[in-house]
């Protein structure tokens, strides 16, 4: 896949929401959540459907935004449904490519590296090889991949996301989805600095995937970017 | 309550949504449906809720598309949770007043004009007395009050919307809710000629009254406008 170019006006848009320096938040990486939505708040048409929302140039906008993070994330319905590749396609114009660490939710240990898209990416040299949140001791080690392991099926987000700071290093992560974990950091008072997301120009109806989180949750700081048929709204959670 | 200025803007960006001459519909009115929504699809915290979801400068547009309706239709929900005025506070520079025709769901005939928002702003001359939709025969005829009597409460749009054109001659309807209204006539092919919605930018959660239909939709001829906190996105169904 080739990325459309990057809309000329987005990088001054979405200056004020990527990550800040991580001093300022000594414990803890700077957190982003987006995705993609129909006008009607669904991200999929339904459970593992892979529902086409944004167009070209929003999609863009993604990579560019997984540029300027250390990792991204995504829970274990979107990885086992999806087979997502979780790199970065966006190059600025010096050249200096980058790509962000993929870190997976994947407790039940269904998942393997090898053979996945990310697993083909990262011999191609374009992605790089994943962090697997498991639940337990990881029943096979497979080469380059990472493992963060926990003791407790409901661990926080908090904890989770200070460890991947402090055992691995990522100072600023992306949260792409899917809706269930979206809907959980949203709820989180303190965890979320940026929330990114794009609306698609149609309705999916009600048996889509949703973003909605149990609580209503207010925003600041609002800004809008419309293209040639999606707009993105960037806020920062008002807590 | 006074208006805030209608944006320069918002005008010509409407233009194309706008009701068409009557000519084009012979037999039923031009249907624009609108709403103002949460970001997640939300038009209130709860049912009978009223919520602040928009600015004061996308409240002026409810009006300027008033303004440019013949008749406005909400349900029984809306009818009896808000007690609403449904008429057009925007006056265009040149002066000349008009306000659209309320019609209200109420086949169970609850709701009574005298008394009412409704009733205050007829007698203060800014609001029209309503049509009533009711089931059978009506208990009270009020003064003022027009009657569409329907038979069968599953009633069709289509039916409905056809008589408020032939038996009040009403060639344009702005349906503005609430939530079970909307997803019902969206889902009715060829019933829809406009959309235009507002989304604020807040996140009211997942016990609000949601917009989202039965089936997914496609649109077209999209436009968006984005204000100080709000989006506006204008289409068509693409049926």
């Amino acid at each position: 896949m080739s990325l459309a170019p990057l809309r000329d006006d987005l990088p001054s848009c979405l200056e004020p929401y990527l990550p800040q320096p991580p001093s300022a938040h000594s414990d803890r990486p700077f957190v982003t959540v987006t995705w993609a939505q129909s006008l009607d708040a669904r991200i999929s048409k339904g459970p593992g459907i892979r529902t086409a929302i944004s167009h070209p140039e929003t999609k863009t906008m993604t990579h560019y935004l997984r540029y300027h993070h250390a990792g991204i994330l995504i829970g274990t319905g979107t990885l086992l449904a999806d087979n997502p590749g979780l790199n970065c396609k966006w190059v600025p114009q010096n050249g200096d490519r980058r790509t962000p660490k993929p870190v997976v939710m994947d407790l039940s240990q269904k998942w393997r590296f090898e053979g996945s898209q990310m697993w083909e990416l990262y011999k191609k040299g374009t992605g790089k090889p994943p962090i697997v949140i498991v639940l337990g001791e990881p029943k096979a080690r497979e080469t380059g991949v990472g493992y963060l392991i926990v003791d407790d099926p409901s661990v926080k987000w908090d904890t989770l996301l200070r460890r991947l700071r402090s055992e691995f290093r990522l100072d600023s992560m992306m949260i792409e989805g899917g809706g269930r974990i979206i809907n959980d950091v949203l709820m989180e008072a303190g965890l979320v600095d940026s929330i990114v997301v794009t609306i698609g120009s149609t309705i999916l109806g009600k048996n889509g995937v949703e973003v909605s989180p149990m609580h209503s949750l207010t925003l600041k700081h609002i800004r809008w970017w419309t293209g040639t048929t999606d707009a993105i709204m960037c806020a920062q959670p008002d807590v």
